[in-house]
């Protein structure tokens, strides 16, 4: 089956955030200044295959730590969107 | 109150994506041949002030629409974390 997997990298809450800085300072300069904190990371979403839900997500999970995220400055989050159990064609049948 | 916002930002899905590709070339180098597509994007966390959670998620959505996502290229999702109504203090009183 064919599973999505969605993967959020994020800094380390104590590991300096020059691009969210850098954000930041352009939502004041155009006026927003309600805005505190800006912390930038990564989205990526993977198409894979896998077996069942238990493969698809340990599997995401070694490429998460092999290559995606640098686990000394970096935490990750996974999410997993299962295929509707009859496999495909339908676009709605997907849950978190 | 103090609100925090994940912005998700995302390429269309009819433009080219390098980094995705050269990520999913990465994963099949590392012997993740199951890997269909990789797609990068993107994510945000915002921290700030608003009065109400209308007001944050407007405020979120025009920094998104002025800054945060080019439009042209890219397709933006926000999820707003709202506080607790006692406005404080209670790590645990988010709710998404």
């Amino acid at each position: 089956m064919t599973y999505r997997a969605e993967v959020f990298v994020t800094l380390k809450p104590v590991v300096n955030d020059p691009a969210g800085l850098t954000i930041k300072g352009g939502l004041h300069a155009l006026g927003f200044d309600s805005v505190r904190e800006v912390r930038a990371g990564k989205y990526l979403v993977l198409t894979l295959d896998a077996d069942d839900e238990d493969q698809a997500r340990s599997r995401v999970e070694e490429m998460t730590r092999q290559l995606l995220a640098n686990a000394v400055i970096e935490d990750y989050r996974i999410e997993l969107k299962v295929p509707s159990p009859s496999g495909g064609g339908q676009g709605g049948g997907l849950r978190t």
